[in-house]
């Protein structure tokens, strides 16, 4: 195994408490952050669907924001709804994540591989100190996981075979996507990723390579 | 100025030096290295022309060292001459890289922009141990520099305007294609790139931002 790549959001980020800090900062309720994020999937599905051109996250999130402040019957100014998608851009990772991707940097490449773009990626490793070794993930494929591309385009930019690759995320489907692609696969427990009521990827569900608790066990074991 | 893009041949790295000593590790004697370089630049304009598709420089590196090889009645098992393509990716980079790069990435994004693709890039970074925030460049645009594209695909990625960011080279062609593009720029002298009797690129033939004797100084400049 040559690389590890990363999904971000979630198992790397704690992206839930950033936002729903960052809306306090606008005076909107801790709420927005959940159904904000609800919005994601459905957006991201546009593009894969065909029904949209490529976008990058940023056009997505300010196309799911203005549709649930409308929803949740809440006024913001142009500008601070400009500023709450750029918040996605300055997330506090997981304690674990900066100590633990260094020790795995030691003997791997390590990358993401995220549905965030480049700007996005780098902003986000810049402002929480990751030390990835590239910037992978949708924009080279232009395309978004779990679609095959993504995972696959990420692979070869690094001029490695699936097999050399495993692919780290806190989430079921991106491991049910990248491991049918011949991936290697490491399951990250994140199980307060949304909230403390989180009903979801409590538990890995697939045969995976490595099964962890954190960035640091999950150095240990590889 | 929130980023700054470099050239990695010649300007980051002193592939002279690396390529002169891989080729005695097969009984290829010194000469070899500039008349291979030599190749570099036609066998690019092959792509830029568009009389090729785009591929990577590791394949183009192999037509070079073929013809040249041949050229110099030279005789290599292809096993060998694979080794030699590879050592490309673990070149030595000039003695105040590291450190003026860790001292630049402080305070802005850094980030090769070079011909080289992104699996390249990555394991001279990994060799050297050169602490880039991303890894732009060439395969980006499916392009070679001093094709704009390759700039300014670099540029965008980064989702910045081409005054926030300064290509560093050490080479006047290529900062006269970028600061063409409304990037800043900055000359870094490499006087021995070419080795002792270089006559190319000796002082900077153009109005930069900046001109230093090397990334420490560069790093003071800025």
């Amino acid at each position: 195994m040559r690389a590890l790549i990363f999904d971000v959001f979630g198992t790397c980020m704690d992206w839930r408490t950033s936002i729903i800090r960052a809306a306090a900062r606008h005076g909107l309720p801790p709420e927005l952050a959940d159904a904000w994020r609800a919005q994601y999937q459905p957006e991201l599905e546009t593009v894969r669907s065909g029904g949209r051109p490529w976008v990058n996250l940023d056009t997505l999130h300010r196309i799911g924001l203005d549709r649930v402040l409308g929803e949740m019957n809440l006024q913001l100014p142009d500008r601070e709804r400009a500023a709450l998608v750029r918040a996605w851009h300055e997330l506090d990772p997981w304690p674990d994540v900066v100590e633990g991707l260094t020790r795995l940097k030691a003997e791997h490449i390590v990358a993401p591989c995220s549905n965030a773009h480049i700007a996005l990626s780098v902003n986000l490793a810049k402002y929480a100190k990751l030390p990835w070794d590239a910037i992978l993930g949708a924009e080279l494929a232009r395309a978004y996981k779990p679609q095959p591309e993504v995972y696959l385009r990420s692979v070869e930019a690094l001029g490695l075979r699936p097999h050399e690759v495993c692919m780290v995320a806190a989430h079921n489907g991106d491991l049910r996507a990248a491991g049918a692609l011949g991936l290697r696969t490491a399951f990250v427990l994140r199980p307060t990723e949304h909230g403390p009521g989180q009903t979801s990827d409590l538990a890995p569900e697939g045969d995976y390579d490595a099964v962890a608790s954190g960035f640091g066990e999950l150095a240990e074991l590889l």
